[in-house]
């Protein structure tokens, strides 16, 4: 561009006094001729047809008027998950702890509590339905990350151990949940909720593993790649679609709509079993037979439409979008250039923006304040003893049997028993359902909290542990 | 991780047929203790007490509900936008114009005239609200991105050419619009308006530079950082702001309140002042001073939260959430590494998904159908004349005035006269006002593509003359 330098330094530049005349002149010339204009304008008669002027553009005073308050939420979310993250990496805790922490104490269990005006007035209720898509968008977006970062051929050479483990941590909580129910019943369960849906429903709530906590707990003690963090994750990833189906049967009971249910689970094995058996293959190929290695922006757009696609697959199947995105990821070999480009990409807005929204969203809506008695307390605790109990005791008994030793089976175990936020998740929809009272679901997320802060201790334990015995 | 794996190796791996059994031994034993559990459970007495089990998630439906119609609507908004922008690559245009038809096209304009279902299919009304944050957001970023590009170096050497250009670029469209005004005003203006908010608003619409679009053009044409480049934004951003406030008058006006409209200005002039005077400094000696020169990911959380801030005080100031996110990014020196790594993040989620997102919500509440006469026509022509008339022909003008060379004069002019979307945000805003109707709404439309359509021909034309006249 040196040409127009030249050219421009050639060009007299005119003196400020020039300059700031011109615009005066310009300015009061301007206001002039506008009130001559206006003044011939004033003589003209209006327009006497009514035209509606609004019709065609009814969203627009919603977004102008949405968007100051969207930015503030953010802001909040954002800023509030930064401090307890950093809060718990300084407890030696990972990150997300804090973050998750953070979710519920935006919401009415704390924030709510110290004031609920300055709550409503940060989250206000018109905005929900916005931070949950991008909660959404941020789940979905992050599981196709720990999709691409999944090393399948570590985990097909396990994938008895993997299977049978997985189902076995799936079986004992469910059924120490069911007997859960017994007593639960009577005490907690919503009014006009038959036994079969609440102890149902319980089963499931205990035997889900909250793979995204888990992976960012194994990602954090950089583990994930490690033979243990690939059996776990691949153990919960199985848990979970298990344990979604199982939901989507409850859910199926609740309405009493059992085609439903059967439906579902028959449409995602169908899923599933295509993207194994074609578009797996499909993939490796075409990338194998490419020529230059690296990610353009026209490749990283379609990837983000087949992750999108497959989501809403998923969703509309029934289980949840997390997974079609999930097994997209898992779809595309984990150690491509286009699986690191594309992680590079996508990671921080995904854990920066998309992620905490997706805690804070939870918590706002989880409310702990309605456990008043004792005797709540003591079942709430009752119900951490179960579910830990379930979890960690059938992945553990499963993983002995699979010929684990017993160090990498109680940590697996104390992986599993990591609930986190996927069993917020499975907890909302057991409170729109009616099967499970406000106060038994604060139960379960405190549940869900302790599983998951308990994890990474015992964790950083057990490894050392081995770590020692393999020393000597 | 080797001592796993070791240990694994160690441990007797079971047969296939063991897994099985154990499996099978499994759901066997699972289903009968379910069905011994729940035969006690059924005697059990149901709570009498009715609980509330939907107040505490209210819109945990809306958001499972939502979800699906999100995913399908960010799919047909990127294929879209990428197929029109590869057609527009093809026919020598940026694609950023071939984005901006096929937000047009996504809408009642073209999509919505094939099939009105299948638009409100895929764009149902409920979910307009959230693209429309998404696309805010997306601009948001954007908008910081490209002051991050900024070279205010470049800008502040001409800074007076800069000003008077861009106030010529304003005066003489705003006069002409408010002349076209006392043609459009008997026909074309809605019922019970005043001509001097009508003549007002047209004289702002037919001032408006789209900076978004503009930025898009030079970087696409390579030009963003030289100083062709540099003046245009320059300009476009002085350009921007004055008409921003000149709307927000205008808005005043047409609320009939003076004293909003003068507070919205004073305010928007105090930050910009706060900004350079107070901001810039702290910045530069903070970057100067930072030992490591790489961006950590707190770090980038940080500054997101300062983008967003930033935006948020500029939009409750009463002038557009983007200039705060401009602002902010012109702050922060072009050259830093933090510009360059923050820039590398977001770009392409942005660039992706956002942008495009926020060209289809724009384009999808523009009718252009309303155009039904041909003396509609002639004027819809009549229009685009005087706006290019009064944008291109004022700049060249004034930059004549300021020392510059014809080809870089016409070169300017051809680029402030890209209207874009932002002119399609302000035409928005006068038609929720009722201050213009919807076929004038969709005339300017026309006009907003036109002029920036025709922009990279007309500047290609006259950079390959300049080359050339260099060349001899």
């Amino acid at each position: 561009m040196e040409i127009i330098q030249d050219v421009s330094a050639q060009g007299k530049s005119p003196s400020t006094a020039r300059i700031s005349l011109v615009y005066l002149l310009l300015l009061v010339v301007t206001i002039g001729c506008f009130f001559g204009i206006q003044h011939l304008g004033e003589q003209l008669p209006g327009q006497a047809a009514a035209v509606s002027t609004t019709a065609s553009t009814p969203a627009a005073p919603s977004r102008l008027h949405l968007l100051p308050q969207v930015l503030l939420a953010l802001i909040a979310i954002i800023v509030t998950g930064r401090l307890f993250g950093a809060a718990c990496q300084y407890l030696g805790q990972p990150r997300v702890i804090g973050e998750v922490v953070a979710g519920i104490a935006l919401g009415p269990s704390l924030f709510g509590r110290i004031s609920p005006d300055a709550m409503t007035f940060v989250f206000p209720q018109n905005i929900s339905p916005i931070l949950g898509v991008l909660a959404q968008l941020g789940v979905i977006l992050y599981m196709f990350l720990v999709g691409l970062e999944l090393n399948s051929g570590l985990l097909r050479a396990r994938a008895h151990a993997t299977v049978a483990i997985s189902h076995a941590s799936i079986v004992t909580p469910f059924l120490l949940g069911a007997v859960l129910a017994l007593f639960a019943y009577s005490r907690y369960a919503p009014a006009g909720v038959s036994f079969t849906s609440f102890a149902l429903f319980l089963g499931v709530a205990m035997s889900i593993t909250a793979f995204p906590v888990l992976a960012r707990i194994l990602t954090d003690l950089k583990l994930d790649k490690s033979e243990l963090g690939v059996i776990a994750l691949g153990c919960a990833a199985a848990d979970d679609v298990t344990a979604w189906c199982l939901l989507a049967f409850v859910v199926g009971i609740a309405k009493s709509n059992l085609q439903e249910s059967v439906r579902t689970i028959l449409l995602a094995g169908a899923y599933v079993f295509l993207m194994v058996a074609v578009v797996k293959p499909l993939i490796s190929s075409w990338l194998s037979s490419r020529k230059n290695t690296d990610l353009s922006s026209r490749l990283a757009a379609w990837i983000l439409v087949a992750v999108l696609g497959s989501a809403m697959i998923t969703e509309s199947i029934g289980i949840h979008a997390i997974f079609g995105a999930f097994l997209l990821g898992a779809m595309i070999p984990h150690d491509s250039n286009i699986a690191a480009s594309f992680r590079h990409r996508l990671e921080d807005v995904v854990s920066i923006l998309l992620l905490p929204t997706f805690f804070a969203y939870t918590g706002t809506r989880t409310q702990i304040g309605l456990l008043s008695t004792t005797s709540d307390w003591y079942f709430c605790l009752l119900i951490i003893g179960v579910a830990t109990a379930g979890k960690f005791g059938g992945t553990v008994v499963a993983s002995r049997f699979t010929g684990l030793d017993w160090r990498t089976s109680a940590s697996l175990g104390t992986l599993m028993n990591t609930r986190g936020l996927m069993e917020l998740i499975v907890l909302n929809i057991g409170l729109d359902l009616g099967v499970i009272s406000p106060i038994l679901f604060a139960m379960m997320v405190l549940m869900a909290l302790a599983t998951t802060v308990a994890t990474t201790p015992i964790l950083q334990r057990l490894l050392s542990l081995r770590v020692e015995a393999a020393s000597q």
